[in-house]
């Protein structure tokens, strides 16, 4: 507590009925413990005790002048411009407590007021919590992105990144006193968490999605775990892929039979010669081709394995966040509505 | 209200006239309740009341010395060069209040003055409206790249970055005390929302653009809703899809005529089979190619479905910023012509 | 002005001669209105008024104890090792003021002070002004992009993006005060415009030269006038495209004398119906490929015109730069020398 | 030390025992020597000398009132609601100092106390560590994107520029005052020089693996060394190559003996000249097919030795990570549990 | 120089041998000029004065109590626990001041002390000195990347963009006072300056390399002084391009023969017919297939031209950044060690 720096007032009013009137107006400066847990939706109980510091209850007695409603609403009426913080409460209590020294029996009077405040959370939501959630959106939203064609973790990269810059802000605006962490800095650990936990998945993904020349085929249990039962767990059943086999038998067909078509080759006829020429030459660019198709259709099964993950991830993910969020906002609204 | 910091004049100018005056400075700090609610084009309108602390009306009597248009003249003269807050008008009251123990019949004199002060908003057009409509005309036009070959969602990933670090620098330009949030912060709320709306829009027209392959054909309300009604709606008719189709009848009939075509190979001509190798071979390669043209081609219709839902969005989005743009921008002009 | 914190010296000096020396040193804080104008190459010019507050010019004489230049002199050589503000000149002049009340004959006696003093600008335009014009000219070498290959649009919003980290920069250096807006502000406002502009312009010329396919063909009236008018006027003829149509004119011949070719089929030689069968497999294979190269021929005349409106503009883009820092940097050198 | 603010009590309570308390409260701020070593996890030992400055040890002897043990427990019990530092211990010890002047034997009396602080720790793991840790594992797993296909050292740059915004919001935080530099410190430019040298080796590897046609073919010894020795050692082992090579067998051995085909053309025949001709049109597509897919044959070695580096360099990048922290975690838990 | 805030002893010790000591503790907050020139690494030299305001020689001698070596050792004692300033001399100096008005005949006594003091680097060098360089060698090895296919101008550009974030973190750290500009100031300066020209220069290669479609061919004395002279100066000799004119003669020599393979269409055969058909068509498919390749091949030597000046410019890069940090650091090293 400071110094009064209110101007002082060298007059008392002494009334013909006896009573004195000291109207000395104090400016007083005190510190307030913030509890700040629940910290855009708290509501603080500051407690301002008035005593005497040497005069003890037989002295000096401390009484209120007015009654605690009238001071509530005098008070609101005053306060009523005032910024971040709403009155909602003034109680008084008075105590008459012992001093110190046990032995003396001699108490001081003493007064206390509690004054509750609730803080407007209003700005607090649209700046902190607000873009916070647009973000997280962005975030869920982004396991649409097809993780091969278009960068998606690069995208998830650059959320990060924006969610690094709105933690900038976030910091000139948090309080930053306390010994309890608040529920918002856990809000926003959390949300980072959530995000920097769904970029590593892509990463994973996207391995599994681009590069799965270096793996060995699809191993059985594999099969079994990811393509059967969590593909049927996130309604994407395993492909029939008949439609691709069916394609081209004739081809595939006449590939074998073409090894035969070379005991032919005896009749020595210069054409038939070219001709088988140009049968092998168009051989060796199908074979070209058909790698090209066939190098993607060997991997198509890891790839199958990478959609399903994704996919059982995404809703992992989005019910970790529907409960996180579910349990903060109750803890905010329990905090609010107190 | 501090104490006066200006030096003290122990002097009294009593004149032959028997006018005593006194002519010490004081230097006032006062708070004044700010309405931040249209922030940059706001008009305050402070109120100083000077009245004697402890004297009745019996004993002083305040009145003005000079007339308002006076003050108000030569304040201006003084104030003009001081920098945010121009001041518009100052106005004058006399009230007799009644104090605060009703039972007195002594009120003291009191006098009042209304201080207009109107905030200079070049500086915060300058500095936080136009960044922001610039970073909101570039959101528009990014609806003009081609979600497909430019990464049209991560354009707009890094657009969102800058706004938050253009945020950054409002946060430091904005005040933050005040009950009701200013209207510039509800249009800055607007903006990003705005832009995250747009992107997840855009999110979801990759994923139909880049990946149809999951879906299933067109179903037909779709077909009828999206295609035809929202197409003529958005000035983007159904293509008559007759191009390709002529592009290869031959060949397609030949298909078909190629199955026959081998009921004449018991005619053991060895030319004759090699010929048939070959042209196995090269139905393979067609096969191929056109299955790469043609795995697109199935997939037409639900890029025609993305572009349409694309450009009606588009529309919804440019009839929002307009309407939400004319509201704002009428509310501003309202409060600075006041 | 607030009081003054020097310590207190409570000797005055008498000399022999009769002169009295009051040593007493006066430590003042004063404000002086700055012209920020021309910021970073600004010259302020402060008064300071020294008057008896109480006593008539009949009672206190205030005379100079030294010449203006030795005042200044040694100043100089005090000031000299003081930071951001150079002393340039130091005027004083004497007025005897008539006191507010005109009906007095007595007036004060005043000693004005006019302090010149120049802000040294090294500072600031090592981090000011030659980053941000770095930023433009690396915005201006970016039009050297190709758009379609590499992302120009991306490549712009970057930079946007990093000219508003800059931003943040000069926020924290800019003062914030007096009603005219600096023309360093401008100057950003019009950097940062620019950019914008330029953002736009490449948005559109990537939307027309990779999404032709939904437009009509170029129309008659933008053929004269973008690619014959306009493409002279950058230097970018219209392309005579004949190296393309004579490269395959045998086989455009060929494919209307393909279908005559059908005549013969009468004739039922089943080696020549199996080559008839090859003949349309490949034709179908070439109009594959054709069709994949017929494709973007088509739209070519759409890039031209691209082509040209870019060029175009990035001239507009250099001679609007070049005259608005031409006319910045007059008014600045204007204000220096001053 | 400044001096006290603390509103002045003119009272001395005087009893009948004799003992006069003196109850004027003293408010000191007091700088304390910070070790900011181990930063968040600090532990400070501050001393408090409380002695006359003017009496000697004859004059005036200062003892404790109350046993430290109380003082330390009422402490904790005020304390209880402050923020960053939680009170561990009070000690106190008592010494009788010479005075300065050591000619003279009349000591002064002193009284020290030893408050030893810890500081609360979690806002700073929850705000500087885990998001820390996040950035670094994020750039640990982006190892798992192929270099080639996903731009990794785009997005690795993208991830530095995140931990320099990060930096931005730890620059706020962090203390900047004391001697020796905090581990956290050290423990930040660490995880930067480990992103950075991570980067730099993505880019080398990138220039291996997409630029390799300006090597010469790999050298004797870097084929040894790297392809069997490194190769081994990270579970990489060279490809056996048969399986392309098996690939067109056939087609390769015709091109040889196409060229034999030739001393049949001497046999006139329209037909076969034809023939010929065709067969020379398909050996020219298959080697510009067979030349896209040979280039990078030829280039396989360069990137087999990418890849193997690249998995070397990671698996060195995991060792050196594991033991810095296994360091910085163990020096925090000594210091935490002092 | 403000009032000293030290309590106030009102004390004087008077000892038997006529010695009056004054003990009286004086808090005195000076300003003394930073030479911040080089700034991290810069040892300041402090100036204090004491000598009476109006004591003349005559009545006030001012001697030193202690010699100087006694007051450095105790000062280094007490200020080793200090932050970022070093003490490292303290030197004194004793000067007899004639007054201002050189008339009188008695001078004051004076007493100077000089005090060196040298600035504790780790911090700064931790903090802004090692990211610089990290910066500065992304972008060195950032010429490694490909500028073709990885986008090298945009990965600058995103290092930029991170080296403007970490100059926001470096304008936290940087003392803004001062006339002179400090060293590590220009160091940044240039670092950027370094960063944009590269940045620069790769635009102008990427405009070389992907789009040189639209120049003429390399005019001579190009090729003489870019591709022969350049070229061996960067150890990239001129490419000799046998290797791809080899690969395809027959086709090549085919080509021409084709046309008088016409002459023979007369012998009329409609087999030979629909062979002449398919080897038009064949031809067709070859020559679009060669086109894409040829067009890369004309352009070869204007990216040879790319190549070899991106080496040269990166050469003259890797020479300017040694050059500049060789005389930066051995003014910082003379500055340090003086």
């Amino acid at each position: 507590m400071d110094q009064s720096t209110a101007p002082i007032v060298p007059y008392v009013y002494i009334k013909h009925t006896g009573i004195v009137r000291d109207a000395n107006p104090v400016r007083v400066v005190s510190s307030c413990y913030l509890e700040i847990y629940t910290f855009p939706f708290d509501v603080q109980n500051c407690t301002f005790t008035f005593r005497s510091y040497i005069h003890h209850v037989s002295d000096i007695r401390i009484i209120l002048g007015k009654t605690v409603e009238d001071i509530l609403k005098r008070s609101i009426s005053v306060l009523s411009t005032e910024g971040e913080w709403e009155l909602m409460d003034i109680k008084s209590s008075k105590i008459k407590l012992s001093t110190f020294n046990q032995g003396e029996s001699n108490p001081y009077d003493e007064l206390c007021f509690y004054i509750v405040l609730r803080r407007r959370a209003t700005l607090y939501v649209v700046n902190l919590l607000i873009p916070s959630c647009f973000l997280i959106t962005v975030d869920l939203f982004s396991f649409l992105l097809p993780p091969q064609n278009v960068d998606r973790s690069s995208f998830k990269m650059t959320l990060i990144l924006g969610y690094s810059v709105f933690l900038l802000i976030v910091n000139d605006l948090l309080p930053v006193t306390g010994s309890t962490i608040p529920l918002i800095n856990v809000f926003f650990a959390i949300c980072l968490a959530l995000m920097v936990a769904s970029l590593l998945e892509t990463i994973l993904i996207t391995n599994l999605l681009v590069a799965p020349c270096n793996f060995c085929p699809v191993p059985g249990w594999v099969r079994v775990l990811v393509l059967r039962f969590m593909g049927t767990l996130v309604w994407l059943p395993q492909k029939s892929r008949e439609d691709k086999i069916i394609l081209n038998p004739v081809a595939r067909g006449e590939v074998q039979t073409g090894e035969p078509g070379k005991m032919w080759a005896e009749a020595g006829d210069p054409a038939l010669a070219e001709l088988r020429n140009l049968g092998n030459e168009l051989q060796s660019i199908r074979l070209h081709v058909a790698q090209h198709v066939d190098g993607n259709q060997i991997s198509q099964d890891w790839m199958q394995v990478g959609y399903i993950i994704d996919r059982l991830l995404f809703g992992v993910y989005c019910i970790f966040i529907t409960f996180s969020f579910i349990v903060i906002l109750s803890i905010w609204s329990n905090s609010y509505n107190q």
